[in-house]
């Protein structure tokens, strides 16, 4: 068998006979010849069967989405047939033979790259064929490059990869939106977040991160809300004060925009996105300064309160836009009560603390801040926010036995790539998505419970 | 604050005055003088502090993992105290200023290089403390390094990076041992493999890859079961047969192997540890094949069995071992009907299957081979093996619209190290391990159900 050649490598074969494989993408038949689009993992190319060619029969009964191999010469178009704007747009594959590896069924709606406009709902229930289109490609090629560039960033730092478990003890945190795992004769949870378990690791390794799976059972049916996520997670010891874990985690996301800007240049164009803009330094707000600011600028007077809403979100991201260009703000800041127990209180103004978040485009998309390393301190937290002892042990054994100043900070790759994409719905950024009502198929549809 | 110098770049500053941070490792209080091991993510230095050191009154005070930040001069030591043997042996750091950022208690045990002698349960009973422990540090920093290149060998041949979903709907196979998830008011399962998942996006990415957690409610406490471990998993259309996907396998391998050599020698060397060796062209061997090799170097008589146990697996790497020096070898064509019912017979001995395992010392790292890509052929698989086609619809679909001739393998992350470094148990090889005894602490002496 011939050497197959990769569709991206086809220009510099010119001249030559070639075997290429892939899927029949476009099918025009114009009585005497049949056009192909021919799609590989690398691309696409226009092939054509000439009425005298050997593979014309085959040709006449190959149908969209069939799984080919090809042989034929990749000529240079004609002058007036070149089109600069798509891949191999200056030449055509002449067909001089065609074998079918496998067939496909007719298409239940239109695949083509311009005709496709499915509901969600559609495209979610056929995503097995679905994922075979540009459009879903380019997005999740995009998720790919993020998650691996923020890897590539936090090993460039000295990062500590580790993986951070699933199945998750007794709930420290959030009883109600945790999913239970029968386990064995108890039972177990699936975790919320690496949070403890990434503390813990950096106590011996001192920076790390993880790329992790997250779970909440949220009955919540927004497009911003699923049940299972990728979550981003960093930790870092030996800080000097929280803006060490703000300036480590503005570096990781201009790092992965940076490589998604040169990494995706053609899917980005494909999908009409423009990366938000990250200036030298980020403006970066207390929380009592956004509210302040928000108070000036529109009159909505949130101030005192504990939070920022969606909307108060986005009216301080306008803001900011309007006034030095960025799309990126920070605020820090928070009343101590209303985070976490290992969340670090301000030492001068112990009612705020030193969790911070990352907005952009009026939405969050990191979080993070200083944690409690002191021991003693962590104890009287733990005492102040009712915590059980037991249900946290490996967790205090860590900072029991010496922890550094540290902090870290999370995001989530789905949202993340929902952001940088301006897609409506997070289950668009999502090769799976699982929710309420849906784990592939709808769950109303099926019977999950008749199971043998 | 001035700026922190870490450890193993000391030696670049000898002579020089320099701050590092850390922990304290080992401790030696000489009356007069305090000497100190000092540790951080890069390394070990040791520390002297004289008399007259405005140091000194705190250096008495200072306990093991004490986190520290230590002013002081790099000094060369004296020809006859050089240690070429360990890190920054031919230096000192002559202690100027110490100061305390975080208090550690008592150690319950002996942390130090050569006393830490721990039996495997206090090990993880107290896994947040013991990870610190350079042991453990480099049975993890092996590991990570694994997954790390498994990634990067993936990329370099142009697979995919996807994210495997963890919560499964219905189950498709193997419904004893899956962990059930009260999903709402519905059940959900967790996935005991992405392998259905990997091959729906090979038909879209063509050459797809997935580091991913598996589940397996296994109610066995044997040496190598836990619950949830790290699978790396990949998938690639358009083989022209099994050995394809051979050949691929063989060469990640190599490749994680490779770089395991170059990247940990340090902690090869220190958990001595010796990498099996991986000859030009692993020995292949067909089961039928396998068994009769056994047969006649052994006269046990497995012949016609369906597969080969754990005995009959390590006498024939021994075997192999002494033939040919590999401690590699595969073995491929299973029974067709013992495997599952994507496995792709062989087409002149349909009896057989195109299933591939390879081992290394005994035991399985990877198994893998061709798929049933025809969608025809796969309808009469699933009807012969009596699938439920509601519970595969996704997975069908994929195949029902032209899937390219294909296989994958599988490697788990947490094995493959505890093989390389010949660990006698998969628990010293997790970090986290779970079991049907143990998620974090012993089940039987915590609580779970009275979560509130």
């Amino acid at each position: 068998m011939e050497k197959r050649t990769l569709i991206e490598d086809l220009s510099q074969h010119v001249g030559e006979i070639v075997t290429i494989k892939g899927w029949v993408s476009v099918r025009r038949d114009q009585g005497k010849m049949v056009f192909f689009d021919f799609r590989d993992r690398s691309g696409t190319v226009q092939g054509v069967v000439l009425p005298k060619s050997a593979a014309i029969d085959t040709a006449k009964d190959t149908r969209l989405e069939y799984v080919v191999a090809v042989d034929g010469i990749v000529n240079q178009r004609p002058e007036k047939n070149r089109n600069s704007k798509v891949q191999n747009g200056d030449i055509e594959l002449e067909v001089t033979g065609l074998t079918v590896l496998a067939k496909a069924e007719p298409l239940p709606f239109d695949m083509s790259e311009t005709g496709f406009n499915l509901d969600l709902t559609t495209e979610l229930d056929h995503r097995a064929l679905t994922l075979r289109h540009p459009r879903l490609q380019a997005i999740f090629k995009v998720q790919a490059v993020i998650i691996d560039s923020f890897r590539e960033y936090m090993k460039s730092e000295h990062f500590f990869e580790f993986q951070a478990p699933s199945i998750a003890p007794a709930t420290a945190e959030g009883g109600a939106e945790v999913f239970k795992v029968k386990y064995f004769d108890k039972e177990a949870y699936l975790s919320q977040s690496p949070q403890l378990y990434k503390q813990i690791v950096m106590t011996a390794f001192e920076r790390v991160f993880s790329v992790n799976k997250v779970f909440r059972a949220e009955p919540s049916s927004t497009t911003r809300h699923l049940t299972e996520v990728v979550s981003l997670d960093a930790e870092m010891g030996f800080i000097d004060s929280w803006k060490d874990v703000r300036d480590m985690s503005e570096k990781t996301v201009r790092y992965i925009l940076k490589q998604v800007a040169e990494r995706c240049s053609k899917e980005l164009a494909f999908l009409g996105a423009t990366l938000p803009v990250m200036i030298d330094e980020t403006p970066t707000l207390s929380l009592t300064e956004a509210q302040q600011k928000i108070f000036e600028k529109t009159g909505r007077d949130s101030r005192g309160d504990k939070d920022l809403n969606p909307e108060e979100e986005r009216m301080l991201c306008e803001i900011i836009k309007e006034g030095t260009g960025s799309d990126f703000v920070y605020v820090y800041g928070y009343p101590t009560r209303q985070k976490p127990f290992y969340v670090y209180p301000n030492p001068e103004h112990p009612e705020f603390n030193e969790g911070m978040d990352l907005l952009c485009r009026g939405v969050e998309w990191l979080s993070g801040g200083r944690r409690v390393n002191d021991y003693a301190q962590l104890m009287e937290h733990v005492e102040k926010w009712g915590m059980d002892l037991k249900k946290i042990e490996m967790f205090l054994e860590a900072f029991r036995y010496g922890a550094p100043p540290e902090g870290g900070f999370a995001l989530g790759a789905e949202r993340m790539t929902m952001q940088i994409l301006g897609l409506k719905n997070v289950r668009e950024a999502t090769m799976f998505p699982r929710d309420m009502h849906r784990i592939d198929g709808l769950l109303s549809q099926g019977d999950p419970d008749s199971s043998s």
